[in-house]
């Protein structure tokens, strides 16, 4: 058996004529990769560029090796509208994203006096204004900051990168603070309809679902609970009246496949 | 100021002529990039691998495209000695790994007579094993299965990749089974010291001990909890008795700072 590929949203040419914008996230960080700390901020970033109209296409881990930084933002950068970075910016030695990024983009990485003052103005002593922590004031030059409400080490934006903090608290203080600044396209919807049918037995009905609205992205996803099984159909796109009329036909195969259908996702 | 880039385990060759094992795990799926679907298998396997001795170096979450899964598998595939795939390997339309890596290897997408009979013996009709839940007994031509406990629906190897279920119970089960056939090197030993200490207090001396053991991979990660702050310093590498010397001297440096270290996470 040979399958055709199915059209999915992100395949091929959409039939509108709306400009797609693209995002990757990169988060850097030995942490990550080891699996000692479990990282929170890919679900954040993702659903809130979904809500500025901005797809979220690849998100890559990498480990704190400067070799690694430098060609991974190079290649990600010309590929992709936005870049956004999480990870390296404290003032630790394994904190060398910021000095990466200058390297990518082949500026010097200088002092930056507004980055210097906010830093300074956190401590009563200015001896504590050590040189480990003025590392945390230097940027890529021509950089433009971005705020830190919650520790003030800010971050900076590069070109089309956005360099962020790992701590989830200051990446999503530093995030909204960012959001203004960039252009998305038509806000991402998103319904979900979920039934106590195996996949197995909607897949087809679904596939050809999907054949007749290759704008929409629809994802087939199962789930497994205490009390039951079942499946959740997870519908995507940009235009709320066609992403209505996908869903009352989802509800019609459905129940014509003998299953129950209702709105959300199954119970936790 | 310009500061020259500490080496860290991951930067350059080791000081031991151990063969060091990488791997790169892909994660396939839209619904981690739309932020629906909070990943949990990155942590583990980077777990299960440091305990075999194989570098989790790099993680890709992609989209179900096609063009992207063919080229990002044919990309990491030369680059590291393993790939772990997770996602994608259902019934559904939106399940295409398992025939995307069948063209990356450049191979037929073939029916497994073995994954069919597995697949049969849990449906009681016959007839219940339609067309959809058949492509889940296709693998590319050549391909190992990789036995499912949880739900039957195999994965595969082939060549050095390894291709499993997203969902994590059964992700697990596979990886269960797998791991007598990787081969890695010495197992990675980690060891934790925590104190009340801010990393900007720390960085001066966690510099200069890093570059008195390049052999260990020392990471600075700053917490913040209701009742404190403060900064977990993580040693990894695969020499026990000289872990224990980095771990001595790092508690000296922490009380010669004023601080009161302790082996361990901080309290969560």
């Amino acid at each position: 058996m040979r399958c055709a590929f199915p059209p999915t949203l992100a395949d091929g040419p959409l039939m509108t004529t709306e400009k797609i914008v693209t995002a990757c996230l990169l988060i850097i960080g030995n942490e990550i990769l080891s699996g000692r700390t479990q990282d929170a901020n890919l679900a954040y970033i993702a659903k809130e560029l979904g809500e500025i109209g901005v797809r979220l296409r690849e998100v890559r881990v990498i480990p704190d090796v400067p070799e690694t930084i430098i060609a991974t933002v190079n290649a990600v950068r010309t590929t992709f509208d936005y870049v956004f970075t999480t990870g390296g910016i404290g003032p630790t030695h394994d904190d060398i994203t910021s000095e990466c990024i200058a390297r990518a983009f082949g500026v010097p990485w200088v002092l930056d006096a507004e980055a210097k003052r906010r830093l300074a103005a956190g401590y009563a002593n200015p001896a504590d204004l050590n040189e480990a922590r003025l590392r945390m004031a230097h940027i890529p030059q021509r950089a433009v900051l971005i705020d830190n409400p919650v520790s003030r080490a800010p971050g900076f934006q590069i070109g089309n990168v956005f360099v962020m903090a790992g701590v989830p608290s200051v990446m999503q203080a530093m995030f909204d603070g960012i959001k203004g600044r960039l252009s998305g396209g038509a806000p991402m919807l998103s319904r979900t309809v979920t039934s106590g049918l195996p996949e197995g037995v909607l897949a087809d009905g679904l596939g050809k679902l999907q054949a007749r609205y290759p704008d929409f992205d629809i994802g087939s996803y199962p789930y497994y609970r205490r009390g039951g099984f079942g499946t959740s159909l997870v519908v995507r796109g940009t235009d709320a009246d066609r992403l209505a009329m996908a869903i009352e036909a989802l509800f019609a195969m459905v129940r014509s496949l003998g299953g129950e259908p209702y709105e959300g996702d199954p119970p936790a």
